[in-house]
């Protein structure tokens, strides 16, 4: 099933997975080196050649050993009450939809999530809570509650947008939740399976796009970013998440 | 690396592609056994009892079995120049973005796409057609090329909206030909891999949004859609595609 665009795929996941785990980004490292190793298989099968096969055997191998280990040393981390990642979003980059940057963390065990952003007022800033919205509605969790704490903006249809959505979450049989605060600091994403996310500039790291009628107005992969920086930490042991 | 719930998963999509199987929709098909089966090698791979590692081995090989011939039926098809598959969007359905439907045709051969939609004229409509080229930057096909025909709305900015696009699309060295026709009738789109696709009602099957602030308002996987048929067929030998 393999063509021969998969190696190169898989070889720059691999490569990809090498160069986060060098720099410490290694939830990110285990999703690229679990993708790549799934498109290394897919070229070994399709291979015919015994030198290449055995070649690949043994890639694969070293690098399942290398994903193992990983996964034991987050584990490690986690139990520990000690694990912090750290991803830095350049400038101008592209493809850090929330999916990228937070999917591999809604897994099965999520029920809950807070969010503690004091910037989801203006028309573009309740719609990136949307996007956040529907990658939970997507994910494999079972969100049953989204806490939002936000900062007020009086006057100009925040409390009605949110409300719609509040709404519309019923649907999906999800209870959304609203705080407004004044004095919010934080930009913290909580999940109750202990994953605590910080961004720098909360949700809104995205840059305008160009147009309206452009490539990346739709799609927020293809969308251009500001800089800023995710801290992410793993807190099971601490009191401060769960309700 | 598996969790109990990539058993479930992996069930649900080999369902799903026996299911597809039957309704002869064979490319559609594939994909699901090509993803259950790998998310069934990872229940594998983390199961220890020798028992069930027996049982998911035999299940494994009959699903790549079956996998393989649908392929080689598929190619027979192409080569013949007979290959058609129908699918069917019903009506409030979701989980039909352009991704959905069209990404696996999107393959490395790719440099061409032709599109014949008399509907993209209005906003939402050439917002469609922006979605459309998202899923074409973001695939791994080396498509230059995308020439739209479509119809002519004089005086609402049309020719604005798709100039726009034109001009960003530079960006990405594709290059955008629009051409008006008032006589269009057929919805279709033309990849020079040979495939043909024929949409019942061109690009624009999905509903309008509950709102603006409601889930699958941005994310079109979550959009209902209008009833619709997809044809698709495979003309590798025909003389209609091509330039």
């Amino acid at each position: 099933m393999a063509t021969p665009g998969v190696e190169t795929s898989a070889i720059g996941l691999l490569k990809r997975a090498v160069e986060l785990d060098g720099e410490k980004r290694f939830t990110e490292s285990l999703v690229c080196y679990q993708e790549g190793i799934q498109l290394l298989l897919d070229v070994l099968k399709a291979t015919t050649d015994e030198e290449k096969k055995k070649r690949f055997r043994q890639r694969i191998t070293e690098y399942m050993d290398r994903a193992e280990k990983l996964k034991q040393h987050i584990e490690a981390e986690k139990e520990a009450g000690r694990y912090h990642e750290q991803m830095k979003i350049e400038n101008n980059s592209t493809g850090n939809s929330y999916e990228k940057v937070f999917g591999r963390f809604f897994d099965e065990q999520v029920t809950m999530v807070e969010v503690e952003d004091p910037y989801i007022r203006s028309n573009h800033q309740v719609l990136n809570f949307v996007r956040f919205c529907e990658l939970i509605v997507k994910s494999k969790s079972k969100v049953q509650t989204i806490c939002l704490t936000t900062g007020q903006d009086q006057g100009k249809g925040q409390e009605e947008k949110l409300s719609e959505l509040v709404k519309n979450l019923e649907k999906y049989n999800m209870t959304l939740k609203v705080t407004y605060s004044a004095s919010l600091h934080d930009r913290e994403i909580r999940l109750n399976n202990g994953w605590v996310i910080k961004i720098g500039r909360g949700l809104d790291y995205f840059k305008a796009a160009d147009g309206k009628f452009v490539i990346g107005f739709c799609d927020m992969d293809l969308r251009q970013c500001h800089e800023t920086t995710v801290d992410i930490f793993h807190k099971k042991h601490s009191k401060s998440v769960g309700v």
